[in-house]
């Protein structure tokens, strides 16, 4: 296990009916609040009534900012920014899935810096201070409701990048599972994959004697696993959907449940190339990259991939060498992705050969990708081509 | 799963040598520092010096109270409150195992209270405030560390209460496992005793549908069960002190592992008579209970039973019952119990029944115990009657 520190102060409030306590929640951030939402589904669904409501009950003065893409634009940001600071926002609300969420942290470092708040995405910055958000989720899938992370696409350079910092931990979310009925079957898959994605990203890692933590990770993945093909038969199985949002959030959660382990996060790297000229939906991508990066590395720790296979998929060892089952473990990663309707290959996506190389090559561009096994500009080509 | 809020704000920093980052953690807090610790191993091991170097170099006033007791008192208590404001005290520094932080954080609130602190333990108030603190945990066992609750002892009336805020939480807590190779091999049972019992009285539990909450429990129970014989027979193997640790911290988290289900604690509670009396080490009276409750209540939830026999004990089911399983797993955790030296009786402590109608009568002072299967005086009797 390696040393670590590890703080993550957002306050949770899980449960059908927790939007009743968004007032009493924003009330001592201020009065002026930006609300950030994408397509507007949150005023089919009665949810941004329900939130006007609870922000008048406070008398808070609300400026809207709606439309945050499905991959969160830039120019989007910018947007929220110049609100914030022609509005004099003191509070940022973010209602909406992973992408609202992203953007709303943007917003909300990128109000307070002088500068350009790309700079963040592109190591050139580092945030310093920001606006107190919080989230109200409405997707199982990204964590970002008790996290410091942020994915931005700038849609003119053709980039996607991440950042992160503890000043864009929402202050609270809240996580009401009736909210994600309504998500249509494509989006619970795409949410399914990144929830497991975002674990396999920290449990294949190179650091060894972490029992605790690899433990944790088998935990969530075999709830995935469980719950997902539930929640897409009955899409208001309250208990299917409270599992896959409490697996979403605690997946990607600072840091918790890989503590003192190495993480990799090199499949979202790929990942991130592809949607960032194509963009297709981040899980769609992962399903169809993950078990690819899996054949490419699984040598690196034959006996990682092992237990994954055995402790995750219940995959009887028989006689089978530690290859073999490994072997057989990732080849069920792929059925179930299969499975539940997740795409297997770029070309369900139209996506060709055509920008493979410029993909690879800006994948490495601040380096090789990933610890778990260290990717060049090659390694990531024949990853890429094996997902066409 | 039922509703929950969770909020856990405690900032970590694990791994060897964390102490040397002390400084930096308190420099923010003030300059007067209160240093709170037990009976003064601490100036053996060297960590005093230590502790007292990193202090220096901030130029912090530091002012000591030494002798907490293995089961906290009140009358310490008293003492350092007393000293919070005779020398107006900014910061408490608790140094030592999960007496030492309970007692500091029973000093935390009762400073800044104008009540007698004993008040919070008997529900005649409720903490509004408390001076900050934070702690260096030397014994793996209590969760203390991270979370905000408290149980302390007071002598004179033979009662042993808890209480829990959100105001207690430590600001920060530095885990450092070599700071637990030198504690001695019954400590270290009695930790692990500890721990496990943390992870029972959660998991079993009347809620349904928590299987991750159910996984994240049983991965515990696991880690602890792989790690307590290695660091019982290796009490400086780093990663065994590591992984009792951590596993200690999460499994009494402010709620996180548990967090939807409802929690039972007729067990501790039991225990806390015995000890209000007899000042029996905690994880021993534990040890003696914890089968004899399973045995009590088993028949409340025997799938529960038999998934923590199978799952967590890893026993065959073969062609047996729900209930043979369930009572293979409870034999096999008093088994696991004897094999690592724990009690597994009160005679073993010459406890004999004379005070066995008192314990009964004062465990269900406030209400029947527990929720699993709610213990009334009789039920209570009973449990002890079987743990003599």
């Amino acid at each position: 296990m390696l040393p670590f520190t590890f703080q993550n102060p957002t306050k949770i409030l899980f449960g059908e009916g927790m939007v009743s306590r968004l007032g009493e929640q924003v009330r001592s951030f201020g009065s002026t609040i930006l609300l950030v939402y994408g397509s507007g589904s949150i005023k089919k669904s009665g949810l941004y009534d329900q939130v006007l409501e609870q922000l008048k009950s406070i008398d808070a003065r609300v400026v809207e900012l709606s439309g945050i893409e499905p991959n969160p634009r830039l120019t989007s940001v910018y947007k929220g920014i110049e609100l914030c600071r022609s509005e004099k926002v003191d509070f940022i609300l973010a209602v909406g899935g992973g992408s609202v969420l992203d953007a709303a942290k943007a917003i909300a470092a990128g109000a307070l810096y002088e500068g350009d708040v790309w700079d963040f995405c592109i190591h050139k910055a580092v945030i310093q201070q920001a606006i107190p958000l919080g989230t109200i989720l409405t997707l199982s899938a990204t964590g970002s409701e008790m996290n410091g992370n942020a994915v931005i696409s700038n849609w003119e350079l053709k980039q996607k990048r991440a950042f992160g910092s503890p000043h864009v931990y929402p202050a609270f979310s809240i996580l009401d599972p009736t909210l994600t009925y309504s998500v249509p079957r494509n989006q619970t898959v795409n949410g399914a994959v990144d929830i497991m994605s975002h674990v396999f990203e920290q449990y294949f890692s190179r650091t060894t004697d972490t029992p605790l933590q690899e433990r944790l990770c088998e935990s969530i993945l075999q709830t995935v696993i469980e719950n997902t093909p539930i929640a897409i038969e009955q899409p208001d199985n309250y208990e299917a959907r409270a599992n896959l949002m409490w697996c979403g959030t605690l997946a990607l959660n600072g840091g918790l449940i890989s503590a003192g382990m190495q993480n990799d996060w090199a499949s979202h790297g790929i990942e991130h190339e592809i949607s960032a000229i194509y963009d297709i939906p981040h899980g769609a991508g992962l399903s169809i990259v993950f078990p690819n990066w899996m054949k490419y590395v699984y040598k690196e720790r034959i006996d990682r991939f092992a237990q994954f296979a055995e402790r995750v998929w219940g995959i009887k060892r028989d006689s089978r060498s530690d290859e073999e089952v490994a072997l057989a473990g990732i080849e069920a990663t792929r059925a179930f992705f299969t499975s539940i309707g997740a795409q297997a290959r770029l070309a369900e996506f139209e996506i060709d050969r055509e920008h493979i190389d410029e993909m690879a090559k800006e994948a490495v561009l601040f380096g090789p990708l990933g610890s778990f096994k260290k990717l060049e500009q090659t390694d990531v080509r024949q990853i890429l081509e094996m997902s066409l």
